[in-house]
């Protein structure tokens, strides 16, 4: 039935192919029929399209489907735009090296998956029959279904291609689409790296904050996610402080328990977080937060190791720090989270030669993704205003940032004391701290640099390269 | 004259060959031939052989230099061992494909720099007619000269030849040489990294508490140089706090000031500490205070951002820490700060299969290296007792380190509320504090990814995989 569709309809205006019918896949697909673009669509599993096209219901007029390639590319008007959903690493080598002998210059690959941006760069230095783009999708299954937030790379042609097709399915926000061509080659899926990374030290400085309520203040999950609820509807407002509050209210029914309490404390992690750490390292740059939250998942796997480490290393003090405190803490680090992708990214579009465009990237995050906020609302004017410098020096930065230090050094100190664990937080106020250190201490490395490696120093006093007589 | 020689003494008994008479080359020949091993010599610019003939006076009469590769490798007694000491990098993979042709493959070519394990990994499978052996040299040019620590990987074919040439010519830790075979192909070349990613979190380590002392007590740096000396005698004994209490006394001759008072605070750094929290990352552990210090020198390179943060967020406390608090608070932070290493270094050895031996590699930083200490000779005995723990649970560690704790959570909480930065300390806290927690908040991470993400979780009181509803 679907070689016979593919063969019926083509010659019709068919504006974009989905190839992989997964999750997002077929969430995308749908998204773009319901927008009334008429779609082609195929998938490895040939078996797997005519269910996809049932459960499309009306929307499958609208939707080809080709179970062989050849008929999935000629079943698109030209040039072509081909969406690959699909696992990303080798199948993503293989689906190219699949189609290229079948585009033409003109035609535009996606690969909508999460893949490292350096796999992205070099797959598009090596498409030679068609221009290739790494996009960044966010949103999860539902995003994908009814608008996510999309990071575009590639070129210009490509993003003349895709625009048409992308903004009428992207999230919005206030009317505008939550979608860009951010820059070049790897740059959609770099950002979307980064994006990702923000999102793990958000839920991590989340999780730290809920673990400080319960064990450091006894506090039950309802309790706890009613504060939760309190704090979306203020200066924390996001999904993910919405989606805790939700989650901390929903009863077990096996055991009668709040739910939460009864999954274990073992988180999974894809490699978007522990690559944003390392572009960052390879970017001189520090994003210190991120890594805590990845260290913390790392270390949530090694739940037996814990254990026998709380045996070993026993005492947990109590705490009493008040709501108005925690959220401003919370909000803080967050901030400081942001600012460390933020600047991941300044430094990455130096040295890409992407001209990121740092405020528009806030804006296209403020709906549609996981960490859609109202701070990256407050965010992208900040940002929009002086691009050129460090981010934490933004005109306004120090308004919105300085009033709600006080009380993240009070929360890290706090937890500090009583043994709570606060990675991020923690590593988020020591980055902050050492970025504002005008004399830091560096010298005395240098000295010590200098005394047993003979590498010597720069002087405050004088130019030039001098070396000590240590003795 | 050098082609002299060598023709000359073709023939004669010559054990190995160095390759490169840069500082570090030249300090390891005089060493080796100082212990009376025949050597031959040679350099890229052969005009510096002649030079360093005359350096080596009396020794040099078991120095044999030669200009020309073919007569350097034709000087060499059968098997050979050639010792490369030449930049990382491309000058390492052009000489072997000059060597090759020349050798058999009962030879050994030793790359004695610092090179990224993974591309020594590559050059081992690459090397056919010849063995490849990747070794770190620790303890500078002092070291390489009198007595360096050794970590070599390789075959143990290498290792038969090399045993008897590196022994005589290492550190001695009570008569025990710091020289080991720690693993295969890559091996030495990693532990040399993490040795490196170490010595970047306790000097960082080490200027936070000089920082503390300087911006928050107002101490001045022959002060604080009388306190380290203090302490080089007790549990902190080490190289890198006595080279502290000595370049904190050092009088610059032009200013009259503490010499460390005019150096600029800008430190430069090589790749190893990154190399370190990548590598940590890759292996799904947390080299957080490594990071910390990489991070801080990345910070400490933007001086005029540091400078105009220092006025948009200013504000510094004074706080008053008595020595011994901050000596045992620096103790507890640099025991983090080797578990972290050690840790990455159990989670290679089971990634590589190295079979690394963490109680010997701790004994061959004894002496001759940079982070050699008196801790190191206490680690040794609990990393031997129980090698299949992670780290942080060796018999006999909470003994050793759970008393120093209180001292360090008294630091950073005194340290975060007057905002001064204290980075490495903290973040090797929040990964002890982390670790020990028995029930940790990873529970939430998972709710939220399976509300938002469908990605499942696991439940304490049943198998399986499960999904919320979340509603």
């Amino acid at each position: 039935m679907a070689q016979q569709q593919a063969e019926a309809s083509a010659g019709t205006q068919v504006q974009v192919g989905v190839y992989g019918l997964g999750t997002m896949g077929s969430a995308l697909a749908l998204n773009l029929a319901d927008k009334g673009i008429r779609i082609a669509v195929s998938n490895r599993e040939a078996d797997w399209i005519d269910p996809f096209l049932e459960e499309a219901g009306p929307l499958s007029s609208r939707i080809t489907g080709a179970a062989d390639l050849g008929n999935f590319v000629a079943a698109l008007a030209s040039p072509r735009v081909i969406i690959l959903m699909i696992p990303s690493g080798a199948p993503v080598d293989d689906m190219l090296a699949q189609l290229s002998p079948l585009l033409n210059p003109d035609d535009t690959v996606v690969d909508a998956g999460n893949a490292d941006f350096n796999e992205t760069r070099r797959r598009t230095a090596q498409a030679k029959t068609f221009h290739f783009v790494g996009m960044g999708v966010s949103g999860g299954e539902e995003g994908a279904r009814h608008g996510p937030s999309m990071m575009v790379g590639g070129s210009d042609h490509s993003w003349q291609q895709l625009q048409p097709i992308l903004e009428p399915i992207a999230a919005e926000f206030q009317g505008d689409p939550c979608v860009a061509h951010v820059g070049t080659d790897g740059a959609g899926h770099f950002v979307k790296t980064v994006h990702n990374g923000i999102e793990y030290a958000d839920m991590q400085m989340i999780a730290e904050v809920y673990g400080v309520l319960r064990d450091g203040q006894g506090w039950e999950a309802p309790q706890i996610g009613a504060l939760f609820a309190n704090w979306s509807a203020g200066k924390l407002a996001s999904f993910l402080v919405e989606t805790t509050a939700k989650v901390l209210h929903v009863t077990d029914t096996d055991s009668g328990k709040p739910l939460v309490d009864v999954i274990r404390d073992q988180a999974g992690q894809k490699g978007t977080g522990r690559w944003t750490v390392i572009e960052a390292l390879k970017l001189g740059q520090s994003a210190s937060a991120i890594e805590a939250a990845v260290g913390a998942r790392a270390w949530s796997s090694a739940k037996s190791a814990r254990l026998a480490a709380a045996t070993q290393f026993p005492g947990v003090g109590q705490v009493e720090l008040d709501p108005a405190t925690l959220e401003n803490a919370l909000f803080a680090g967050r901030v400081l989270a942001h600012l460390q992708g933020f600047e991941v990214l300044r430094a990455a579009s130096a040295e890409f030669d992407w001209s990121l465009d740092l405020a528009r990237i806030a804006e296209i995050w403020r709906a549609g993704c996981i960490i859609r906020s109202s701070l990256l609302d407050e965010l992208a004017p900040l940002l929009r205003k002086t691009p050129q410098r460090p981010v934490l020096l933004a005109d306004g930065m120090a308004e919105l940032l300085a009033p709600a230090i006080p009380a993240l050094r009070q929360v890290v100190g706090t937890a500090v004391a009583a043994g709570l664990p606060v990675p991020a937080l923690s590593a988020g106020l020591a980055w902050f701290d050492t970025a504002r250190q005008g004399t830091g201490t560096a010298n005395l490395i240098q000295a010590q640099r200098d005394a047993f490696g003979v590498h010597g120093f720069e002087r405050m006093d004088m130019p030039g390269k001098h070396h000590g007589d240590w003795g």
